[in-house]
């Protein structure tokens, strides 16, 4: 048995921000398993074969990544950004547990360029300073938990990364947020909207959170709350390294 | 003038995570600036003057890059990891501040593989629930903001990744965290001692909270107090995406 399985992140969307160690995967790679925009970003050729699966079937597309890894498959399955962060590297580390017999599989991780990284880098350097990142998608957690998580972080003073704002299935979840960031910051902390970062349809709006509108964020976007103490200069923004 | 400054994270170590966009503009340089051990990652060639200096030099080598760029040279201050995590692109930022002659200046952030990804991904997937990051170097904060920022993040059960956890001038700071997270979270809450990770001094150590000893942290280290919920499976320890 010759299989393994690499969990990989292509990075947020552009060629050049794929590392060589995700390349070299997919280049040796006989399976390509994701979600399926994920896996039209790599390139057919004969000997590989393309599973491009929906969305929500995170848990059924590592039990079949783990099995044709077993069957002695060399199998990556990709994610956007950074597989660690809110992918599928939990999902498959999930489905080993039920499946001892593979616990000796070779298995990787193999890091990205998560979203929240290249919105920074976009936008400045809002990231600069002590930060959380949260997944505002309530599927696998209670609202509640949301919520009171955004409530510490911003008592600590932390900049916020905000994954999955908005969804079909969630439209009013990101505008409870803004009522909830309203109810705890000032009219003018900084907010940034990073849709689609690094894409030929990147847009990043940087706005007071008075100005931001639920309707700015959808699916594609990145949603940063600045820390208090960040401010402009030019058209960057950056949170400073030093405390006043 | 056709001078630029391209602010760009090297990754961990690995020449495997440095992004393409990132070997482009080093390829491209004149100028290369950064913390000495840093530039060491960059082969020299002709037409490429390397600038190495100490650390803590960060807004000297700020504006030195800025005034390269300035003339006409095509400069890259690099970092390792990000350079918007912990790194050189909030001190540009803060020196471009008193030099409103240079805001139209060809800027860019160029993101890479930032530690707390790669420890991760070594150890499985500790950071696939929501998370913080905490810089534990109190050069430039309070260390009662550090404490207070770990209290509300544990509190809020955020997995936490802890950049310069231990350096000869701050020997004691870690110990504290330790009794801190002792007094608030359980003996068997996991945590990670990432060192070196993607080099070839890498060593990844995943004990209980009872067992981590400070001195098993150095400047080195990423370390990660994973969230509650969080468990092995195999040689890997991962953060469920559900809740209980």
């Amino acid at each position: 048995m010759t299989g393994w399985l690499a969990i990989a992140g292509l990075g947020p969307g552009a060629a050049a921000l794929v590392t060589p160690e995700v390349t070299a995967a997919l280049d040796d790679a006989t399976a390509v398993l994701g979600y399926g925009p994920y896996v039209a970003r790599v390139a057919p050729r004969p000997g590989l074969t393309l599973y491009p699966t929906d969305n929500r079937q995170e848990l059924d597309r590592a039990r079949h990544a783990l099995d044709l890894a077993a069957s002695g498959q060399r199998v990556v399955i990709v994610s956007s950004g950074d597989p660690g962060v809110f992918a599928m590297a939990a999902a498959v580390f999930e489905a080993l547990e039920t499946r001892p017999d593979l616990h000796g599989l070779d298995i990787r991780v193999l890091p990205g360029i998560t979203a929240m990284l290249a919105a920074a880098a976009a936008a400045g350097a809002p990231l600069g300073h002590d930060f959380c990142a949260v997944n505002l998608s309530d599927n696998l957690k209670p609202w509640a938990v949301i919520e009171e998580r955004l409530r510490l972080a911003v008592r600590a003073d932390f900049a916020l990364a905000l994954y999955n704002p908005r969804s079909r299935a969630r439209p009013d979840g990101f505008a409870r947020v803004l009522d909830l960031f309203r109810g705890c910051c000032g009219d003018d902390r900084l907010m940034i909207l990073a849709r689609a970062v690094s894409t030929p349809d990147q847009a990043i709006l940087t706005l007071p959170l008075s100005q931001v509108r639920p309707e700015m964020a959808d699916m594609r976007t990145l949603v940063i709350l600045a820390n208090s103490q960040t401010r402009r200069v030019g058209r960057w923004i950056y949170a400073p390294r030093s405390m006043p």
